[in-house]
């Protein structure tokens, strides 16, 4: 049974959704539902106006407040902000170690997934949701040593993904689209606008949309932290970010990968990019600094808080944090 | 600008994922993808086993704890756990008043919706989501009087529906599907396996699921409130609820309405078999107890802490509060 902390107070805690559009439909069948076993019939008209592309953000304050901007969480790929909240094996999150240390946390949930939502598809949001088996991340978030029928993992690797934590893991993991990341750069820049200054905390797909934030409004993001980030902000403006530093960490079992080498080699090139307009890029291999066995999934990781203690330093160390 | 109450200390924190089965998928296609703009691209093979109908639940267990059981928050139709955490003009939600009166408070997003997340539809879960545009749940959740667009509430309806308050509360409206009814209540069966003995606070559709599960586990059920139910129990098995109170609450604008005189006329029919089998099912209109206006989102309208109030004392009553 793992172990919980001293207990928190919390000044205020809540949620909230922001941004989207107003979008109209046209030209459905209406339909008459039951809406529950026996219930009343409904008259369902889905022709109308639809508000899509907002975002949900839950916020923590603690009562005791360190962190001198609020710290944005933005998960990736095929999760929603719970990958903070928790790990597989039902330790304390990242943002629990982010809390206990005095930072405001807001966990959101990127547009179409999670608590977001998402509008009538192909209509309204283009393309269609990806589904991902129980077998697609074993491999891809470089976590087993080839495929998960071989139940084996990567040799000391951190996941935990023993007896039934796989399982719990693939429970959070919800369907994403891969058509709609313009909408979400939205809903992130008016979740900025609506927070104010603040510290962004990035996932794999969300390092794309921090970067490209970033660029958009370098007044209200005063750092990234970007985890194992898939992809670059836009290199054409790569001045925009000289006043951002930045943090990019990679974990381990990368050589050997069949995509990692080459979406780090991307990631070093755009943080050089960065740093000869002038900007400040700190990357690091965990490996090089004695962390060993990460997966893509570092905040859930077996050492994760020797990670997040790291990060922490690095916020420390520039002064966000008093 | 709403005011918020003083901090809350939580002794502990969190979320989990319970429930779903393993279903295999096999025939489709396989796709190269890229995930990210400009990213590396991926093989997804989407033949194999899903982990499909697994249930999110969020915790806060306040250090001073003074319910005997924690409570359940379980949301209605189109919306998800967020229903509980906020109003549309930015107030505390319920989850806040009663996590402040000593209740330890799990919010869940039910099957499909939120960070729940849904499987590939129809292969595995049967049908399609439902989508909602703003004016269809303007009328049948009693808010305006008549259509969306003439813009007019009902005589003294307490929906904060006014401003960017009716966006705010579509931002926050989720699809849904209406065919998952088996898949949610197992989901609910296994939370409440997990929590221990607790009471349910159900809204709406999960009126259904709180009156099913009672039936299925009325040693883990103490007690039901169910605002406005949108489906009773199993009308063969009343006598297995009779050992657990339930309070049912029904708001203003009923009597017009084209669908909530059934629905409640319904829910009558079933407090009373319940009762004359030996339960004890206390059903409250609000406009008889002189308080007016509620729509059908009862814990969002201006006048939620009333209710709130209402529900905090038949609790109490029933010496589950100390």
């Amino acid at each position: 049974m793992p172990s919980f902390g001293p207990p928190v107070a919390l000044a205020r805690w809540g949620s909230f959704h922001v941004g989207g559009r107003l979008v109209p439909l046209a030209g459905k069948p209406i339909r008459e539902l039951a809406l529950s076993p026996g219930g009343v019939p409904a008259r369902i008209d889905p022709n109308g106006t639809y508000l899509a592309g907002a975002m949900y953000a839950q916020y923590m304050i603690p009562a005791e407040c360190r962190g001198r901007f609020p710290l944005l969480l933005w998960h990736g790929g095929g999760m929603t902000g719970a990958c903070w909240e928790t790990t597989p094996d039902g330790r304390e999150g990242w943002q629990h170690f982010f809390l206990r240390r005095g930072w405001a946390t807001y966990v959101s949930d990127a547009v179409e997934r999670g608590r977001s939502g998402f509008p009538p598809y192909p209509d309204i949001f283009p393309g269609e949701p990806l589904f991902l088996p129980i077998e697609n991340p074993w491999e891809r978030f470089r976590i087993g040593e080839g495929p998960y029928g071989r139940k084996t993992q990567l040799p000391g690797n951190q996941f935990p993904a023993d007896g039934e934590n796989w399982k719990n893991f693939m429970r959070q993991v919800v369907p994403r689209f891969t058509t709609t990341d313009e909408w979400t750069l939205e809903a992130y820049l008016a979740l900025l606008a609506r927070v104010g200054p603040a510290i962004v905390l990035a996932h794999s797909q969300a390092g794309y949309f921090a970067w490209r934030v970033a660029q958009e409004r370098p007044d209200l993001v005063k750092a990234l932290v970007l985890l194992e980030p898939a992809a670059i902000g836009d290199p054409a403006r790569v001045e925009a970010l000289k006043t951002v530093p930045a943090l990019a960490l990679y974990g381990d079992f990368i050589v050997g990968d069949a995509r990692w080498p080459a979406i780090r080699a991307k990631g070093l090139a755009f943080a050089e990019a960065v740093c000869a307009a002038g900007g400040n890029v700190a990357v690091v291999d965990l490996p090089a600094r004695g962390i060993r066995g990460n997966s893509h999934m570092i905040m859930m990781d077996r050492n994760c808080e020797e990670v997040a203690a790291l990060v922490q330093e690095w916020l420390a160390a520039r002064e966000f944090w008093a």
